[in-house]
């Protein structure tokens, strides 16, 4: 492979119609693109919603980048699909909001360090100024924006300014403010929180006390796209851990935080690697 | 051993005050019993409630009987507990209700047959005729009892004849029917169900076609006793199944199918070892 | 969909070469399948083996099956590849080797029955008379071939006979012969056989009572191919389940049974669904 | 409870013989401890080795711990016992031995930040200096020891110099070096090591690339106790992951990071609560 070669992804949503798998591959098959990963959904194979992920290398990629997207216009006339090309090399840009709690955080900037994360994290933001010093020792900006009732249309008002333009995609690492319509409306399927439960268990706050007080034997947590209904936005992926009478509060707690990190850096790394596809309200993860 | 020797297991509830634990081991000393197994919890070590369960080995059980007992119900005095004493050699008889569904059945009738749940059962009773040769070839009773919304009370009081004397809980093993609050007074902590999701998630009916439309990534069952508060009585034990957007409903119900057998055959035999304590809403389960 | 529609699988193994998928594609799309779902994987990019695995749906399969394949075996000269194709509605067929340890052949049997393997079983062989009558009683011949170590390649012969043109694959369900080179060579990866620990871990004899001696926290099964290697044929599906200090090596074998019969189900329903390509000392399972 | 009330743990390992129980929780009864936690183990109830861990409150334990300890040795005339009392405010004391590979080493590090961890972590020793800047961040000393074939036994040498008298265990955290028997005499089932596979499979060197060679579909880590049995030593803790054919070693080895993370900080909060006896070849875990 040449130092121009590059990897790609292109995904794909269209409405249901035979043809478009060797319609987008001939047209990969022209480019003398290799095809190395192929995923598909259909929600219903006679009148559903088609959802395609092609990974596939090429050799000179930004020098055809182009012909092919004018290539994959063409085809669109005839199967009118929603499609979105991105490259390996070109880094996603992550902004992480964060609160008091770090262990989110923590994972996500150790799984960046070690190059498991590949992503740029141009800054992070935060209502509370308790993990700045350790932020900035990975050389990572931290901007500290504190929230009261009076100055939360402000605040976000100050977020969306240092956002704008640098980053592809939000994740609330345990950021414990509701984020208003108005801003989730700025970033359509691109914010991803995490739940400290498994959704649908134990919507809304202090789900571990509900836990405990329920006795139930499993706890866990979801990693989800923010959208306005709360706690309804697509699930992305979840996990639990199977519990018992011993565990108190904390302890469910303690137990939840690594589910919750782990469910999330997981969810991460499928946005970075557009894996994850929103249908509605579900997500279609090609894993 | 003796061919007299037995195995039994003593269940102890009692306010938390300091001494029970040597005050009653020292009378099974004095008995010569062997602790095999010894499990203790506390809600709180300063007030809480004190759960004990022991597992022995005696010689001579059944003669040991009444002197035993007169011993602990001597501790009673300084320590109000309640206890509960059952040897392993006396199978505790089981009812199972079911409807038309056969895979929890199955495994229960499997795992019987197997020997790996030593218990008698003495009937299958079912609203419906459908699996009444299948559970008959095994050589168990079958009763065939129908439920219609005018027949219901008599119907159960048909079951409570049935079962009078003759069982020391009962399993619904899929049995979709909801019992009235005057045939539940009847076997308190005694009835076990399982329901077909991991509760809290998705209590009540539909289950799994509601999980489809929320897209979890998670499916799962809840075996727990019945109380008049429906779906909210003492969880024994959950699991779950990690789901993917190529699930349709009925794979949902398919791979739900496997884990609510694994989990109801599971908190089976923990009722059958004298291993589940309810306290509250709550149980505590010595594995 | 018309009454003949059917539901068909392509499996093609092929060395690596650009446009292979489009041209498989396009043959389908000219046949106006619909594509259900479709899995592909490489070895390598560049010169590796490709895999692809295509369910499709077809108004008239039976009436365009000639014409199909030969459109296919047109592509195979510019792409020699392996290919194999299965429709829905041909059920395969499964035999089922077995001695005296029932839980796996009594899973497989259930979930036949519940229609969760969709399969046609013409017929049990055992070393054993010990579960004729159960298996009988589900209408499925049982022919008991006693082995001794003199009779050994006579036996196998007479089992060679029964089975001849009569089975698609061979399931050991805890079937506790070695069986011969020869007889392995007439069903080459069409054996599957369930192996009691997770390989490579105790491959061999005991694997539960030296799971025991080493303290192992962990026990587990595997599903695999036979080969002439023993326990080194290529591995299609394991699992674990946690296990401690508490448990004895009846305990170890009573939860591995678990593990064994739902490891050697889910194989077998790969099988069914034409999931699993060996490669080499692998498989490659489209899940 | 008062300023000076500590909560303690007993571990006992002695020969069965009834009363045990009784004869060891009436004397925490003398002393008006309140016991919290208790668990106990027998290889056999006849003539096996009997095993306890007790946990406890005590009022004022500096002050009766002298008395304490004279009334168990008492009774260790009648059961002789091997006993080993420790308390929760006296932390214990870790080294952690490190190569290159930061991923265990962080997770220690970032559970000891959080408190999961109650430990003191006196020093890490190194063969290389990779990790000191970030080490020494946290305000940990950093000893870099470089080894050679010829230098092995001086740099042991040092290392232990380093260590007397100051660490109660050490943690292998993914050190790639062979620790000599003088080395592992000196702490006798006191050294934790992180096997990156599931023992007994892969022993020994790049399990991540036989795993891959083999096929297998999980892979896993094991936390052991180092014995000079190279990789033979009682195990502590095991876990795994599912994989699947497109799982290339780079991804088998980042996955098998994520599990041996978390197994080893396991096995070391397990270490820190006194919950684990070595008997033989194997632990009791008494979680």
């Amino acid at each position: 492979m040449s130092a121009n070669s590059d990897r790609a992804r292109l995904l794909i949503t269209c409405p249901e119609k035979p043809g478009i798998i060797s319609a987008v591959t001939s047209v990969l098959t022209d480019h003398h693109a290799n095809i190395v990963k192929f995923d598909q959904h259909t929600t219903d194979p006679q009148d559903g919603v088609f959802f395609m992920r092609i990974e596939f290398e090429l050799d000179d990629y930004e020098g055809s980048y182009e012909k092919l997207t004018e290539d994959i216009h063409v085809i669109t006339e005839e199967y009118p699909m929603d499609w979105h090309l991105s490259s390996k090399k070109k880094r996603k840009r992550m902004a992480i909001f964060v609160s008091k709690m770090d262990h989110c955080l923590m994972e996500l900037i150790w799984r960046w360090r070690s190059n498991e994360l590949p992503v740029d994290i141009p800054m992070v933001i935060s209502n509370h100024a308790d993990l700045k010093d350790e932020v900035e020792s990975h050389g990572i900006p931290y901007h500290h924006i504190p929230i009261t009732k009076e100055t939360k249309g402000q605040a976000e008002q100050q977020a969306l300014e240092l956002l704008e333009g640098k980053v592809d995609f939000i994740v609330l690492a345990r950021y414990m403010q509701i984020l208003s319509p108005n801003f989730v409306s700025q970033f359509p399927d691109q914010i991803i929180n995490i739940h400290h439960s498994f959704l649908p268990a134990f919507v809304g706050a202090n789900p571990y006390a509900r836990a405990f007080n329920r006795g139930v034997k499993l706890i866990g947590a979801t990693a989800h796209f923010v959208t306005n209904d709360l706690d309804e936005g697509p699930i992305i992926h979840q996990d639990v851990k199977q519990v018992d009478h011993r565990y108190t509060v904390e302890d469910l707690k303690t137990s939840g935080r690594h589910v919750e990190r782990s469910v999330l850096a997981q969810a991460v790394s499928w946005q970075l690697e557009d894996r994850i596809t929103v249908h509605g309200n579900k997500t279609i993860v090609f894993t």
